[in-house]
């Protein structure tokens, strides 16, 4: 199981506040000595459309100087567009996460085209990240369902996934990006993404809106899903659907796991401990739990 | 799937302020209209120790006035002793429900008795119970965990299920009071009970300290357990344990499994309506999720 820890961006994305870059930075060395796999640093969109994003290139520019980091950790950037991969690529980003919403409702709201046009330059962005030697994860945003047109059709997600195996990228996150998923349609929906490719490595990632995160993360690794997405302190909601709660929070998932036998060599009181000067910074009780009630005594 | 609503019951207890007799029985009748199955009016605890539930003997004596509730609906009650159960049976109740912990700390606080002794006496009631024509639902409470002594073993929750099945007992309710349990735990625990006795009749009683309440009702629901305890607005916690969050939420559970095509009957936005009145009540947000952020758009 492979943890990818996206609070940084998907969590701090709906904050208005713009957290300054030192804290972030504090942040995100914390959350890395947790031993957690992958930390999103940031999103290569525009500063003026999301201020709180502006500091993603100098945040690499810090975090990837020589010896900083873990070697066996990663820091991911979301890329949106060629430009977005152009400033990836200058500040020595090692691993590029890029996405398609199954909503064309969504997909216009959030990228002025159509699916088919969106899938088209993000696959051809995507390729050029890889020939250029990224570690590049590719995502289909409102796989279960759409804060603008409710239903999505499975098939159609299914034939993004098509699209993007057939073009060679293996690392597929499918995203409840509003919180609709519920646990028989993630079981299915993976279960029908690995049948087209049972070697590809799905990554999934859930939304709270309907409190139901947890218990989708669970139906999901049911199907052999290895990267899970969350979110420290379950910070998050995304800001280009009309309702979407906060993402799966990290130590919620983490503590689940763990008490299940997966992934002790994390350290979940150190996760616990960003989450708590998350909530402390922003002043407000934060959607995740165990930082709130702590772990089980005696465990 | 059977739904038992307890909000009335383990959601108030823990509530320091008294609600009205009138404001219950508003609440209860709300929730009969909406197809909920069974709904838990209160315990014949000694008025004393839970003042919330001093008035069960008054609200039973007008839920059953003749020809007042849905004929599918039953009231239960919660009986702790002798006493509780003679309550119980002067004011016509239909179903008690009686249980005893499996851990030995959470026992002796809550009844003065050795687990073995408890159980003793309330296989004795509730054998008193089903000869005068009651139906009896028994239970094991903190079978997944103890917020005083932390990990209950399996073996010690099966034996005392096979104690009731062997006093012929056959609806029998699993609760995680602390609300430690994990879902492969909990799969585990309802698979072996099942395997003790196929045709019995298993509840779940989930509460959601750490987040994973839906979850692990979606794990009870796949070992083939049938009848679920919930709680409106996810009101809740123990007050005889150290730490216990709300139980699992009523709409926040019907609304994921009516999506996942089950009890459509039932009438998700009359308990929503409940659930924001419950709110509005005690002045404060509850933990339930479906409530606040209302069902997904057009479905």
């Amino acid at each position: 199981m492979v943890l990818h820890e996206v609070g940084m961006r998907d969590g701090l994305q709906m904050e208005q506040h713009t957290v300054p870059t030192a804290q972030k930075i504090e942040w995100i060395d914390r959350l890395a000595r947790t031993g957690i796999d992958i930390i999103q640093v940031g999103s290569f969109v525009h500063p003026g459309k999301v201020p709180q994003m502006a500091d993603t290139d100098m945040l690499f520019a810090e975090l990837m100087k020589p010896g900083r980091k873990p070697r066996t950790l990663l820091f991911s950037g979301l890329v949106l567009n060629e430009k977005g991969l152009d400033r990836a690529l200058a500040c020595g980003v090692e691993m590029v996460c890029l996405g398609v919403s199954a909503s064309e409702t969504h997909s216009r709201k959030n990228t002025g085209m159509a699916i088919a046009d969106a899938l088209e330059r993000i696959i051809a962005t995507a390729g050029r990240a890889a020939a250029a030697g990224l570690k590049v994860q590719v995502s289909v945003q409102s796989a279960f369902g759409c804060g603008y047109e409710g239903t999505v059709p499975r098939e159609r997600v299914l034939e993004i996934v098509r699209h993007y195996l057939e073009a060679g990228f293996t690392a597929i996150s499918l995203a409840d990006t509003a919180g609709h998923a519920v646990p028989d349609q993630v079981e299915r929906m993976f279960a029908d993404a690995r049948n087209l490719d049972a070697s590809a490595g799905f990554a999934c990632h859930f939304h709270n809106t309907y409190g139901l995160g947890l218990a989708n993360c669970n139906a999901a690794l049911k199907t052999g899903v290895k990267y899970v997405e969350s979110s420290v302190a379950g910070l998050g909601g995304c800001p280009f659907t009309k309702i979407a709660g906060g993402n799966v929070c990290t130590e919620d998932f983490l503590h689940m796991i763990q008490r299940m036998g997966f992934r002790r060599d994390v350290d979940l009181s150190g996760c616990i401990d960003v989450a708590k000067s998350v909530s402390a910074y922003f002043g407000r009780e934060l959607p995740g739990t165990v930082y709130r009630v702590g772990t089980i005594p005696g465990e």
